[in-house]
């Protein structure tokens, strides 16, 4: 018999009524012949509830704490599903984490799944012909034996790890739209839907402000290969449309040059000028902030040798901004440097697509093109199967509709 | 190091605001020196919803299901309040029933405590100074490996369970009155708090009416013999009233004849007239009352010996009414009764006392002061330290009062 995973995300559970409807999608691919596993997020707005209840409790609260209290979101959703199929007639139960179990690293509040045992949910299938509901972004830490949550959106990574485990045909992720689209259609309303992307194209999206998946979770299908399968929970259960299939390279046929053209406005320019040119500047600057956990991504450095000096400019997570700067400027004597600026009002777009490894050039043609439109770039950073360019925040819409007509993304 | 185990319910932990306060209490007791669990309800609201959904799912739902969802009410606020403690610099972790674990029989919805593990509190206390706090409420069944819940108020069974487990020397229920009443003060204005109560006496309160402790919990304490006390969590935790203490018989020193009157309006009668009056006809009627579950409590028969039939009276919780009409109706042929007659406009009212069994005529002077009153007595049951009367709803005030000033418990 065929196995199926299925996952739905908060606003799929928001309330009863669209309980209900995920239950009707599950009905149909149960009637289709599968042996079926379903992820549950919690219902919408509840996980924002309780991280807010353990924000006003106490800062910076224990992440164990953290944990068994967001937790219960997905329990009571999963309870609520199973109690729903239930009622249509479908055998059903519900499981946590740590029932099944789902064995986690103890980072609390990022942990990482590291075993999904089987055994539980294989017989269910076979004896009792029961689909099983599991909690999905949650775990049992091996070390503590406490509940361990995989950090938002980690239910994506719950149901891709319990495919692998249970050697799903397929791992369905129903969410709010119906696919991977070229780029964000509301940006770019000739965005078209993709059929089918290849695990690492998926992965650099993902990674570079694609919100249709969490990154883990594609880490996780590419390395134990689950075919994954984005679709829409709020079609008609009876009539489903087409999603996209992120799959191996191999199985996609028709390759473009670029898929798709992501975006992320979650970036800070940081500046240093005038900073004394050196050996081991460079690791004066960046080992402090790794230290911190404050990942660097874009650099550049442009030296005037003339002044013996050097600007070094980067990016940061908006959300590292602040703490950014401080580490700096605490350690401005020992790097030496005269000045710090800082901006926000900047984006990272990129293009990506697993033809570039073929095609030189690619990125050349997109500078020429943001040039013609008077967009400048402030830094790049390029790899085997995508480029990124930082630009100012205003120009975005511009950027991204530009790039997507020059490598032929527009539906006709 | 003395040991203490705190309860708090719903509304003592209702915002994040109502935790500080309960967390208030728990550093005063352990700044005394003790050793201390906490057993902690869901906030108040939450159980409620938790239980709309279920209902809005699927009628009837299946009990483990719904255990699974409505047990995540207390383990949200179990992990708040560690989180509160930590807040504060006392050293704290929550609890999950199946953690700890906290064994209980399968009956999911209403499970029994079978056991509770001590070692890993009492690690927590001799190692790490720990405080315990425990999600109430629920447990681990031991035949299914899921979350079994206890049933409405099995907090404080959860509290007096783990104070017998870990040898407390005290029990302490937080609610929201400072002990218990000579009777419910709403009514009887000059009612008193008492300062110890037997626990037989607790137990005959609480199953007549009195809500400030849960049946099954008063059982447990009083089959464990555990010192419960019963005191107010919105007191200044700095400066808290005394309470009611629930001990052994042997432990009051001044005993009253009679230490309060309780009442219940969740009563309904029914009357069966002209029932065909021969040998069984009693197990006719209360067989199948009794194998539907329906609790009969007052039984009168009043026979009228030239018809050969009789007049078959009792009382049954008003939840039970329709449902034990119904089955009535049904056996109506095989039992032989002429009409049923129903009311569910009467209360039940009792007076609780050890000293009764060394009194007789306790009762006798109260049925003379209800017909001074003009109230009538429907039915009435005695037992060895109680005895209770069925009267017309609208005289409930008036009996309640007309008995605690005759038995000398109104406050100078």
């Amino acid at each position: 018999m065929p196995r199926l995973v299925m996952k739905f995300g908060g606003t799929s559970v928001a309330n009863i009524e669209r309980i209900r409807n995920v239950a009707r999608h599950v009905e149909r691919e149960r009637a289709a012949g599968a042996d079926i596993a379903v992820v549950v997020s919690a219902m919408a707005g509840k996980t924002n509830e309780l991280v807010g209840w353990c924000d006003e409790a106490a800062k910076n609260c224990d992440r164990r704490e953290y944990d068994a209290v967001i937790s219960s979101g997905e329990q009571v959703t999963a309870g609520l599903l199973a109690i729903v199929l239930q009622g249509m007639g479908i055998p059903a139960r519900s499981w946590q984490g740590w029932q099944i179990p789902i064995l986690t690293s103890n980072a609390h509040g990022t942990a990482r799944i590291e075993h999904v045992a089987d055994a539980a949910i294989l017989e269910g299938f076979s004896k009792r012909g029961e689909v099983a509901v599991i909690a999905g972004f949650q775990g049992l830490c091996k070390e503590t034996g406490r509940i361990a949550t995989l950090g938002r959106g980690g239910s994506d990574t719950s149901a891709v790890a319990v495919a692998a485990a249970v050697g799903a045909d397929r791992c369905d992720i129903y969410t709010d739209v119906d696919g991977v689209y070229t780029t964000d259609p509301r940006i770019v309303p000739k965005a078209r839907r993709l059929d089918r992307v290849a695990f690492e194209e998926m992965l650099e999206m993902a990674s570079l402000g694609a919100k249709v998946l969490h990154v883990r979770s594609v880490e996780f299908a590419m390395i134990h290969k689950v075919k994954t399968f984005v679709r829409s929970s709020f079609d008609d259960p009876a009539n489903p449309r087409q999603g996209t299939l992120i799959c191996d390279e191999e199985d996609i046929v028709e390759s473009q040059i670029v898929t798709g053209i992501a975006f992320s406005r979650d970036e800070a320019q940081i500046t240093l000028r005038q900073v004394a040119d050196h050996p081991g500047v460079a690791a004066a600057i960046f080992m402090p902030l790794a230290e911190a956990g404050v990942n660097v991504d874009m650099i550049i450095q442009v030296a005037s040798e003339d002044s013996g000096t050097t600007d070094m400019t980067f990016t940061v997570s908006a959300a590292d901004f602040d703490r950014t700067r401080a580490i700096l400027e605490k350690v401005k004597s020992q790097i030496g440097f005269e000045s710090l600026h800082g901006a926000t009002d900047v984006v990272k777009i990129s293009a990506i697509g697993v033809g570039m490894r073929s095609h030189p050039g690619v990125a050349a043609r997109a500078f020429k093109a943001l040039a013609e439109k008077g967009i400048n770039i402030r830094a790049i950073t390029t790899s085997e199967i995508k480029f990124s360019v930082l630009i100012e925040a205003a120009y975005t819409e511009l950027a991204v509709r530009t790039l997507h007509s020059l490598y032929g993304l527009d539906k006709a």
